[in-house]
């Protein structure tokens, strides 16, 4: 009986004001995909996402949120009935300190605004996780890629990490490479975000579940 | 014959560093709706959008931009050949002034950042059109509501504005006030999108284009 995985998807939101906000360009493309792939390997699937447009599949559980502490509220609520979580959402991780309460007017200056990072999902996730639970993270940088994704691992005491660039937001296709808690790369992957999926369950499957744990 | 008109749609967005941007919610339905409804009123439509997942028109030429300066350019090249514009467009309005060119990294400090205001293309417009052409701008105002929408047709000289709230951003229905360049409420309407981007062509026909002007 493989379990339960809960899987992030999609952006959060931060919002300045009740019209502006603070995001990225994340599709949730790659956590649908994910939530299929879980689903055809015989898990049940229960997804926290953001605000997107695409359609997560129906035999899964959906928990819609929009700000990042909402995300980390339904991840914790969620994590525990679960056998391992993978974060593929990409939080918003910085907010604006203040929320203006109308819509900011212009005025033909320049404003400044304060951000404050936002609770790190993963993180909290890796320091409540029991023995026999597991995270897969994502990481995805711009510049020292290998060195900055291991300090992620360690730091969010993954199990495994997942590494891609900015091309595969909103985008049909991922090249990635998956990185063990030892910093080790143990597996390339280049394709669709469907089979890249697929790859990333298989490692999960070899890696996280055939290891006795469970 | 009725001409072309210009409609710009959904969101631009302005980046912080390679991943991280500034924009709003806005989803491309109305501009879409309105899209439909000129074909269906027999103009010829060019559709200036912002990054959205809506399809528009086959029958319409879509010019896809991702910025507010791209979105400006591409309605200013297109405009003069145009009869008038719809502005239903949500330009992300403030732009960081600096945009880091890798990701910026969290280090648990909060950081500030400088938000300039980006160029307002419904106004750059009103400046440019001819004697022959029109503008109908959108006010989303959270307070002060007609005194805002007012000043805001008279500052980019458009000759109507559509009055709504932010209930509009990202759903299918929509409540709108319709006010002439004297401040006057011409016509209240409220349903789907679909119904009010007709009431708002409707109001086009009869006012824009059946002065005499054309």
């Amino acid at each position: 009986m493989p379990g339960k995985i809960l899987i992030t998807s999609g952006p959060t939101r931060q919002y300045l004001d009740p019209v502006r906000y603070l995001s990225n360009g994340s599709s949730g493309q790659m956590g649908q995909r994910l939530a299929q792939s879980a689903l055809d390997h015989g898990f049940d699937v229960v997804v926290v996402s953001g605000p997107v447009t695409v359609r997560y599949p129906k035999l899964c559980q959906l928990v819609s949120v929009v700000s990042t502490d909402e995300m980390l509220n339904a991840t914790i609520d969620h994590f525990d009935s679960c056998c391992g979580m993978i974060a593929a959402a990409a939080p918003c991780d910085y907010a604006p300190a203040v929320v203006a309460e109308d819509k900011i007017k212009k005025d033909g200056q320049r404003i400044q605004i304060d951000l404050l990072e936002t609770p790190d999902i993963l993180a909290k996730v890796g320091q409540l996780k029991r023995a026999n639970q597991w995270t897969v993270g994502f990481a995805l940088e711009t510049s020292d890629v290998h060195e900055r994704a291991f300090q992620k691992l360690k730091k969010k005491k993954c199990d495994l990490i997942v590494i891609n660039g900015p091309s595969a937001i909103d985008s049909d296709h991922n090249e990635i490479e998956m990185m063990d808690a030892t910093g080790f790369i143990v597996s390339k992957f280049a394709g669709t975000k469907k089979a890249v999926a697929n790859a990333i369950l298989q490692q999960v499957k070899k890696r996280l579940l055939g290891t006795g744990r469970f």
